[in-house]
C-alpha cells in the first residue's frame, strides 16, 4: 500500500476573545514525517471535541500548558495504524491516542493504546469508555462517593460526562437528577438514560424545579457548568455533601461567573474539590474496566453528535460550547 | 455561704436585620433554679463572644438550631462552682461550660469541664486552649494539612482563631501570612505573634500586597472572612491547595458576598471544605493537649479584648463583628 505523503490538520491561528469563532482556526496541509524507531503512523477515524479545549486556548496559568499558536489543535483521537516502527503495533490495528485535530499523525507507540472493537465501537473509546467516561467515574467514585439512597445531581447531564455520571450513580442505587438545557435534552436524560429527573435550566424556574427534583436535598453534586446552576444546587446541599468540580463551561469564554451561595459550603460543611482526570492515571484501568463492561452489556448508554470532515471541527467545537450537542461531540473523518 | 436567689442574663429580644443593634438584646433578672440531682450551679467569671453567634441569630437552615427569641443568648463560659449535686464537682472549682450570656447558671455536670488554672489562666480556656484554639488546630491539621516549607494564609489573623492558626503553622515549619484590618493589627500579627507577613486589607492594595507576601503562592488557606480576601487568595493558590472554610464573617449580617474566582478551584485542583469544630469532639483531647502545652510554654501567644460587666456584652459583640477586637473577645463579670 502506498502511504500518504501529506495530510491536513487544523491549527490555532489566534486566541479567542470570548466565544471562539471560525477565524481562530486555520486548515493547513503538512507533509507526513518519516517514522523514527518506536513511532507509529495513525490515520484518524474519529476526533474528540471536549470543553476543556477552550481553557487551553487561553494564555493563562492553569493545570496544563496553553495550546500553542500555529500548532495543531490538541485532542484525543481514535483511528487505524497505517505504518509502524514499534513492535507493539501493526498496520490495520485500532488505536486511541492524542493526535489532535488532524487527518493523521505520528506518535510514539507508548502514547497509543490498542483497543478491542469486537464488543465496543471504536468511537466509544473517546466517550463512555474513554476520557469522558473516566472523568465521570473518577469524580463520582473518588470525590462524590455517594451511598445508595442518596441524591446525586449532575449538570450538563446530556453531555458525554454528565450522561455517564447519572447512570453510574443509578448503578450505585442513588437518585440521579440531571440539569440540562431544553426539553429535548431533559427527555433524553430521563427516558433514555434512566435518570430519575432532569431540570431544564432554560425553562426559567431553576430553583423551583430543582427543589421539586430533589425533595430530600442533594448529597452529591457533579458540577460541569458553574454559574446559576451551581448556586441553585449549593442552596439544596445536605450536611457533609460532596461537590466534584469538573468543569465550569458557563465561564469558559471569560463570562463573569459570580457565585453567591458560598456560605452553604460552611453552613452545610461541604467539601468541594476540583480535579483533572488525567492526573489520576493509576485508576484508569479500574474505571475503564467497569465502564467497558457496562457499555458492552448495554447498561451504560450514550449518544454521539457527529460532524463530518476535518473542516467541520471548528464549527462543531463552537457548537459544543453552546450546548448544541447531545452526548459526545465527535468529528468523523474517514 | 448564702447562695444567690436571682441573677441577670441577656436574652435575644428580636432578630437583627443586618448588623445587630443594642435593641436586639434585653437584660433580665431571673431566679436561680433549685439544683436537681447531677446538676451544678456555676458563677460565670468570663463570657466568650464569638462570630458564630451572629449566624445563630438568624432563623434559617444551618448547622445548628437558631438561638430562640426571649431565651438567654448562647455562649461559652468559664467560672466557679457555687453549689453542686454532682459527685464530680465541688464549690470553688473552676469549670468551663456553655451557660450563655448570664451571671450564673445551672448545668448538668456532664456538660461542664473542670480545668487546671495553675499554668493556664482560666480565660484561656475560652480562647487559645478552648473552642477558638481547637478551631484553629482542627482546620489546620485536619483540612489544610500543611507541610514544612509551604505557605499558609489565614484571614482575621489578629482574632482568636486566626492568631492561633498562624502560630501553629509556624510550629510546623510553614510560612505563615495573615490578613487583618489596619496597621495596628498587622504589626501585632508579625511582631508579637511571629507571622512572616501580614496584609492590611484596609490599605486598598489587597492583590499586590498579598502577592508580595506570598511569593511562592499559597498552599493552604484558613478562611474566616470571605469576600474580597477569599477571592484574592483563590487567585494565588498553588496546585492541590487546601482551603479550610471556617467562617464568612464578611457576610454574617446578610451582606451579599459574591465570589468571582471559583474557577481556580478547578484549574488548581483545590479542595475547599467547610467545618464546625464542635462536630469533631473526638479530636479535642489531642488538640487541647498540644494547645495547652504551647500556651504553658509561652510558644502560643494570645491577647484578649475584655469588656466589663454583663450589660457590656451586646456592645462588645457588635464591636467583634466590626473587627474592633484584638485577639479573643471576652466579657469579664466578677
Amino acid at each position: 500500500m502506498q502511504l500518504p505523503t501529506s495530510y491536513r490538520h487544523i491549527v490555532l491561528a489566534s486566541r479567542p476573545r470570548g466565544e471562539p469563532v471560525a477565524a481562530n482556526f486555520r486548515l493547513e496541509t503538512v507533509p507526513v514525517p518519516a517514522l523514527r524507531e518506536g513511532q507509529v503512523l495513525v490515520r484518524n477515524t474519529w476526533l474528540s471535541l471536549d470543553p476543556y479545549m477552550r481553557g487551553r486556548m487561553e494564555d493563562m496559568k492553569s493545570y496544563a500548558e496553553p495550546q500553542p499558536l500555529d500548532a495543531c489543535m490538541i485532542g484525543g483521537t481514535a483511528g487505524e495504524v497505517l505504518a509502524s516502527r514499534h513492535p507493539g503495533f501493526a498496520p490495520g490495528e485500532q488505536v486511541v491516542g492524542r493526535l489532535g485535530w488532524a487527518e493523521m499523525g505520528v506518535a510514539d507507540g507508548a502514547l497509543l493504546r490498542k483497543v478491542d472493537t469486537t464488543r465496543i465501537p471504536l468511537s466509544a473509546y473517546l466517550g463512555a469508555v474513554g476520557m469522558p467516561g473516566m472523568t465521570a467515574w473518577y469524580g463520582l467514585t473518588q470525590i462524590v462517593r455517594p451511598q445508595a439512597g442518596q441524591t446525586v445531581v449532575v449538570s450538563a447531564a446530556a453531555g458525554a460526562v454528565g450522561s455517564a455520571v447519572g447512570q453510574l450513580a443509578k448503578e450505585r442505587g442513588c437518585r440521579a437528577v440531571g440539569i440540562a438545557g431544553g426539553p429535548e435534552k431533559c427527555a433524553y436524560v430521563v427516558e433514555e438514560l434512566g435518570f430519575d429527573a432532569c431540570v431544564d435550566y432554560k425553562a426559567g424556574r431553576l430553583a423551583d424545579d430543582l427543589a421539586r427534583a430533589t425533595p430530600d436535598g442533594i448529597d452529591g453534586l457533579f458540577e460541569n457548568v458553574g454559574g446559576a446552576g451551581l448556586d441553585a444546587c449549593l442552596s439544596r446541599m445536605n450536611p457533609f455533601g460532596r461537590i466534584a468540580l469538573c468543569g465550569l463551561i458557563a465561564g469558559y469564554n471569560g463570562e463573569p461567573m459570580p457565585l453567591s451561595n458560598i456560605r452553604y459550603v460552611l453552613s452545610m460543611r461541604l467539601t468541594m474539590q476540583g480535579f483533572i482526570v488525567s492526573e489520576h492515571m493509576a485508576l484508569w484501568p479500574q474505571g475503564l474496566a467497569e465502564l467497558g463492561a457496562l457499555v458492552a452489556q448495554g447498561r451504560l448508554k450514550y449518544r454521539e453528535t457527529i460532524a463530518h470532515g476535518l473542516e467541520a471541527a471548528p464549527e462543531a467545537f463552537i457548537g459544543l460550547l453552546k450546548g448544541r450537542n447531545l452526548g459526545k461531540q465527535l468529528v468523523r473523518l474517514a
